[in-house]
């Protein structure tokens, strides 16, 4: 075990640095605790800088999703990326038209005004500069398999994110599927896992309350 | 942005460690491309040796694997572990019966070296010391949006286990979810996602070969 770990460690450390201590003790060695604290720090991010991110930093990301377990090797995803503003823009008011449609005999400027505070809050949503939808592809290989591969890529991609500093959010309802296939214009072919911004976060959130392991596990029995 | 993604990094690496330039360089600091390598490095681990995962390990596994992204911070997840080695056998039995039948008329004789000849290959499944069945409860909160959650979970648990050294490999109809409920007893409220061995591999395998970045990724059209 301790040659196999060691080969392991000094690949992930990348520099061939390891501690002889990390490949036999059950304690982490500090390359290993650094890769683990990545998983904690992923947070749901609902409103972003307006920093660019470089073409480089979001080939890494598509990159590391592209390495996402997948049903027989298929790789049935599309990563669509968006970050032209007037399709941003248009995908935040389609989006208000369907969640705040103007009630029947609602003044003009009631409706605005109704409109403009919602924005304020689920606008957050669309101040990102990169946006990736992520679509698996009914002609895959093994279809049925997608909804697994689907999510997985998605994981991927958004702890990719994080390891280069940005925020992330995996946004299904908030932004319809149907509000992303008509203002994207995307074959119906591709069916959508969940569209995500990618940028600076405004501000990190606070982390959010999480059940204890012991709640999650069983050992042995459920 | 500096700032922030300054801040990032010294969370990330951990120790406080991080350099002047990959905080403005769209080249990634060390810290940060030894976080990217570990998506590259997981692979489908379909033999193990039959070293022990320590318990500390495994926790920390498992507790990645509680910080995946969750529908509305529902967290659905059941994680059953077992590492009894008779269940694991059963397990491997029972396969071997549903994806084996005998054929009628078959001669006895026959019919076992068929099924040793199977065991050889599909039997390194089974040599892990430990197994996860990643679970979903379908009285979560949010009982729709469980098939995003779960996969996200499982590929939390599959990075955290490679970044630890460790093999794994997402099994769907390999080993029947029906297999699983009956030898493991698992109550119909809980769905599996996956069922994944984790330990130390036999060997990591060749890299499969995978499609180019280009193939994947749309930029702002499909």
């Amino acid at each position: 075990m301790t040659t196999t770990r060691r080969t392991c460690l000094a690949g992930l450390a990348g520099g061939g640095f390891l501690t002889s201590l990390g490949a036999l003790a059950a304690t982490p060695s500090g390359s290993e605790a650094d890769a683990l604290a990545l998983f904690g720090k992923r947070q749901s991010v609902r409103r972003y800088k307006a920093d660019p991110v470089p073409e480089e930093h979001l080939r890494l990301i598509l990159d590391a999703a592209r390495h996402a377990p997948t049903s027989g090797n298929q790789q049935p995803w599309k990563f669509l990326v968006i970050r032209d503003r007037a399709k941003i823009d248009r995908l935040r008011e389609r989006c208000l038209d369907r969640h705040l449609p103007r009630h029947a005999e609602e003044p003009e400027a009631d409706y605005k005004a109704r409109r403009e505070t919602a924005a304020k809050g689920f606008g957050g949503y669309f101040t990102a500069p990169v946006y990736v939808v992520v679509l698996t592809d009914s002609q895959s290989t093994y279809p049925t398999y997608n909804h697994h591969d689907g999510p997985l890529a998605a994981g991927y991609l958004m702890l990719a994110a994080r390891a280069l500093g940005y925020g992330t959010v995996y946004i299904t309802d908030s932004i319809p599927e149907a509000v992303t296939q008509e203002v994207l214009g995307i074959p119906e072919r591709y069916k959508r896992v969940c569209i995500t911004p990618i940028g600076v976060p405004d501000g990190w959130p606070e982390a959010k309350a999480k059940k204890k392991l012991e709640e999650l596990v069983a050992w042995e029995t459920l």
